[in-house]
């Protein structure tokens, strides 16, 4: 606990942005450096918007926490960049074939197909090369750890795995344990990753880390809920993406598969799981809370 | 120096190239688990033969400078990853548009260009949490070396990179010093990586390190020559892959901008180049120069 004031919620997160923003800028490779159509490119997909959500998770955890601050930055900003290179692949036209995203061409449109890839590919190659660079106040057994977690996230045991299943249930109606399986991987092991990346700095309190993961878990699952809920409900304007994309592409969704009624009462359940774990956690996880609950309450 | 007989370079060879395939196969997620296309696939593009060059170069190399051994496996495995999804992002309709490879169709036309797009970004993956799982014998902080280095070597700077620039200069006629600055990256980067990670595992001897550099970059130089002195040479049932792309494709190569007779005489010299090297770091490059003369009178 600290004694100082503590940041509004609101400001907490603009301050967090604005630094893993800063970071990011800085440890992209610059635009005037060769090859600059994918310099440019890479620049293009990362510092384009978004809402940087697993970035303030991980700050919002490794703070409450007691991870070392150092260390956080890098592990916010390599988060991300996993992120960038799964929707930068996903957007190609063999994948979802979009055209918007944060509300301007998607990299494919902007550039083209072999960049969009390139693009991709070397976004992965930078996280894992900036998270085993080494960092201070943070043991290099550690550090190993936080690269094979988020490498076991993003395979195909995880994000990339989960998107396969997805590909796989387009088109077929699946049963609701399928489709939460399939979100675990999609989006939920990269959120998990998001919220333990504190811990993973530090040798784990076993009891502590089970129900951060209890609470992980419930939060990638809501992020999902509310993600389906979004796509159904809002336009393409405010989502800064293709709204209504998962009807036409015939997707499997919690909108489909429950009703949009029967979704909303699956979020607010969710969500109410997710406060229940993190508010056993006590104060170092009254950020993760309010975290959960601006993902519930999200318009885009 | 060893007292054992030692092995001849065929047997050394085969001997190496059997144990890296076992344990690839080992560290693959098996194919009856899900995402099963996905798993398949992966297995598929990497079990599917090829001359796991870039593995031996990491035994060779390791075993001659006295890497632990139990570490040199992992290594080998993780540049084949590396280099196999390369191959698979390289050969898609975006890319190459190759259909054939190691004599048997490519991953998006045995599966389709989504599943060949998701096999390429888990095999990166898969090669990055190889590398971050403990190993015997090694102390953390190397292995993170061996992770970094080997993001280096992939990224926008190194493999990737030199794939970008190949696209830019695809149908334009580029001088000779362009060609050599694209393959450093596209080629090299990987090859040098995979004759450095023995040193890496180690803290270097700065001398010995530096002429081993310099072989490692004559010898990526050279490969990259043979490749499109065969590409022009060969035929596609010898290769395994589609010969006489190159010229179909306006590359730039090689044979396009020295003509054939000046590309023999390039590799010559680079041959020379890279013995130059090795020889002078004595008994423990013996392989690697071994691995020179078969680079350069490979047939496919």
């Amino acid at each position: 606990m600290t004694l100082s004031v503590r940041e509004p919620f609101e400001l907490w997160c603009e301050r967090r942005r604005a630094l893993v923003e800063h970071f990011l800028e800085q440890i992209l490779p610059p635009a005037d450096t060769e090859p600059r159509r994918l310099h440019e490119a890479m620049r293009y997909a990362v510092l384009g918007g978004g809402k940087r959500i697993r970035p303030l998770l991980v700050f919002a955890s490794g703070e409450g926490f007691g991870a070392p601050t150092e260390a956080l930055l890098p592990v916010a900003a390599a988060v991300e960049l996993i992120h960038v290179y799964s929707l930068v692949h996903d957007d190609l036209p063999a994948m979802d074939d979009d055209t918007l995203r944060h509300g301007r061409p998607t990299v494919h449109v902007a550039f083209d197909e072999a960049t969009a890839l390139l693009t991709g590919d070397t976004l992965q190659t930078l996280a894992f090369q900036l998270l085993a660079t080494p960092l201070p106040n943070l043991p290099a057994n550690r550090q190993l750890c936080l690269v094979r977690e988020l490498a076991r996230a993003s395979g195909s045991h995880g994000m990339a795995g989960g998107q396969a299943l997805d590909l796989e249930a387009t088109g077929r109606k699946i049963p609701l344990e399928s489709l939460q399986a399939l979100h675990r991987r999609k989006t939920g092991a990269l959120i998990r990753y998001a919220v333990l990346a504190g811990a993973y700095c530090d040798e784990p309190d076993a009891q502590a880390h089970a129900t951060l993961e209890r609470g992980a878990n419930a939060l990638g699952l809501l992020f999902q809920i509310t993600d389906d809920i979004l796509d159904a409900t809002a336009d393409s304007t405010t989502l800064g993406k293709t709204a209504g994309k998962d009807e036409r592409h015939a997707k499997a969704t919690y909108v489909t598969l429950l009703g949009l009624e029967g979704a909303i009462e699956a979020a607010r359940n969710t969500l109410a799981e997710t406060l229940t774990a993190f508010t056993a956690l006590g104060p170092p996880a009254e950020r993760l809370c309010e975290l959960a609950r601006f993902v519930a309450d999200r318009r885009r």
